[in-house]
């Protein structure tokens, strides 16, 4: 567990790997993202991504299951007041993914002098090594002195 | 169904509503976003949430969850690049949520004279009144021509 005395600029924590089927991208979709390019490769193959694609959600939320248990372990537990969310490319069936954390900024928080703000970016990589996604929040981070 | 041609700055769309339950905060942070607040009452009202929140993730994929079916139907479906997303306040069992969307840009697309770039606010209300996440994606929209 890394309290915010803990982290660096620069410091990197990586994640294990999950591998995504086509079932499992069909399954979200139908619950949180019902559009057919999610849902049913032969209409996928028309549309803008050119074949089945998970939704963006599922990439994120993927992201998120991979990042809890991974080297990146802030005390109190990852919290998040948001960020800026770009995805680069579409996630495939069989794909396979992994995330990487960096630090890019540390701050006190004013309103609670118990925790620092953490700047995180977090980019989720498929199996060819490209980028799928990335997260860059700002996350509220306990101190060891709390 | 709109064209790119259709939307205008500041045209507004609302969703229908969604209650969420306690089983289903705890179903998708056991899948998504295993951490004690989103899994556990007790250890809930001891974090910084004090008391059971949903995974900001949950929230996002909720909201992708109404605004599918909502009034907002840009032609080729709604596509994004990402954008800033952020999570304003907790949502708790029980919460009723919708969404409003509202154009904020229109942008012609230099990859692809075939479509526009919409940049859309979209945020989650509860049964209060009160925001509990923004997002705002820039859209890739077909053009009437096309």
């Amino acid at each position: 567990m890394q309290y915010f005395e803990d982290f660096a600029v620069g410091q990197k924590f990586a994640s294990g790997r999950r591998r995504i089927a086509a079932s499992e991208i069909k399954e979200f979709a139908a619950a949180y993202d019902p559009q057919t390019f999610h849902l049913d490769e032969d209409s996928a193959r028309d549309s803008v991504f050119a074949g089945l694609a998970a939704s963006g959600w599922h990439t994120a939320a993927l992201t998120m299951s991979l990042l809890v248990p991974s080297a990146f372990q802030p005390a109190g537990g990852i919290v998040g007041f948001g960020g800026e969310l770009s995805w680069l490319k579409p996630v495939r069936p069989g794909d396979e993914l992994w995330v990487e954390s960096e630090i890019l900024e540390l701050r006190a928080s004013r309103s609670r002098p118990d925790h620092g703000l953490v700047t995180v970016r977090v980019t989720t990589f498929n199996q060819h090594g490209e980028a799928v996604q990335t997260f860059t929040p700002t996350l509220l981070v306990n101190r060891r002195s709390a």
